[in-house]
């Protein structure tokens, strides 16, 4: 689990670096773009957590992903104009983000005996873009999952791929399986800059 | 209780609806509309379930309502443009939905031995409105019952209905009491255009 | 504790007028009014609750804190421009509010045996500050609390010293400092408008 738990590093950072730099974009104060960068990285375990009834939340009480956040946040601040010219590898750290929350929230419904496959993938989603989504809300943005890129969707099949292979291979591989397969997938569709189609609506005649 | 569970699925359908045409009118991704679709559907209910200490969620265990609810979903993107019509018909099946939602919050804050009143309308109303707040947030709409027409109201009126005759009727029928009390006023509401008046903001002199 | 009950009631009313002129601002109905001041007043505390597993919420079982906010709300809407005036005043409630919500909050944390300092800051904080995020997400606006002036950090050094302080002195009485302490770093930044800086985005050359 050492590998899984590096991983999970990098998401928190990737994830409060995000948050950080949007409430930089839009002017928040310093305390502003360092509580986003926290509620990014955090939120999105806490409603997981909060959901399969793991009170209080992790997030909350092991210090480290804190500590985590709030560095990386002071870094986003310190060098913010030299992170935006890292645009491609924030989102790459992102995508690993994406992947890892994934794998880990799919498998604390899974190893809590809850054996939903439907819930499995609700939690591997909500832990993956949970974070984001309250970022979004607070600045006033509709949240990217909502709008563009293959990003949800990803998630979803990290997840279906993690309940295909757990019994089938080792629970440890089946993490790895969903980090790389929602990593791919997220990564393929920002390089060929895949979207979901947009129902437009039509005027009525 | 199978007349109750048919009503459910009606107001899982409405509510499905009701989120996937307000996100397409709003450009969403198809993704976008599947997944505020079932926001709007879902989400009510399990913010009851996390507040009554229902762990997990009912609405994210049992996958009956998240396959209605993604049909409904799907349905609305093939057809919306037919659905545009018949906008009465879904305010319609929409009042049904807030009627049975709140019918079903009351009693499961009931039922399961939480006597407080207050307890009993906050879970009615948390559980009829929670998922179309969370759909109006998510697009950057202040949430339809913060604004306008005869809303909250109804479901309040609905769960103290409910308060009133579960111990001098059955259960059950305080249920149904509860669906055609705050259908009844919903459904005047909208055919009256009945409004909660505005207080105007006069300017200091 | 009668005292800090007696502060709990000053900062649930003062939290309900400041939902409630908020929403008159906005030009909500009379419904919308008494709801933004409720879930202004009670949202804090039941988010806290969710939190730390006290389940059903204690804002929504007691019946004072709902009719207290109600009543608050109900007088915004008779006496609005009248509070207008008042607006330096009901700032210092809002600061008492902050103060004695962040003491109850890290208390909840602290006396339900979660001694990890993280939880407790961040009971403090989400108590003192949830009901005001969901107050400006409802009505569009980016929360406060992202914005401007020493809000926040009130509620962390608050949190801090009722920590160092509760084993060395009684809990009443850290209850008491974090109060203090809050309440005067919050009025002293209204006061001399201390900000938090900034972090201007610099164009990329």
């Amino acid at each position: 689990m050492f590998l899984i738990e590096a991983f999970v590093y990098i998401g928190t950072i990737a994830f409060a670096i995000s948050g950080s730099l949007l409430a930089i974009k839009k002017d928040l104060d310093m305390f502003g773009v360092l509580l986003l960068g926290l509620t990014t990285a955090l939120a999105g375990g806490v409603i997981r957590d909060l959901m399969i009834g793991n009170i209080p939340p992790t997030n909350l009480v092991d210090p480290q992903y804190f500590l985590v956040s709030l560095l990386a946040s002071l870094a986003t601040i310190l060098f913010h104009e030299k992170f935006d010219r890292f645009e491609h590898g924030i989102a790459f750290f992102d995508a690993i983000g994406l992947g890892v929350f994934t794998a880990v929230g799919a498998n604390a419904a899974l190893s809590l005996d809850y054996s939903q496959p439907f819930l499995i993938v609700a939690m591997g989603l909500v832990t993956g873009i949970g974070g984001g989504v309250l970022r979004d809300v607070f600045v006033r943005e509709i949240p990217l999952v909502f709008r563009k890129e293959i990003y949800g969707l990803a998630s979803i099949a990290g997840s279906v791929a993690l309940i295909v292979t757990y019994s089938l291979l080792s629970p440890v591989i089946s993490l790895y399986i969903c980090l790389v397969v929602t990593l791919t997938i997220r990564i393929l569709a920002l390089k060929w800059k895949w979207n979901v189609p947009i129902v437009h609506k039509k005027p009525n005649v």
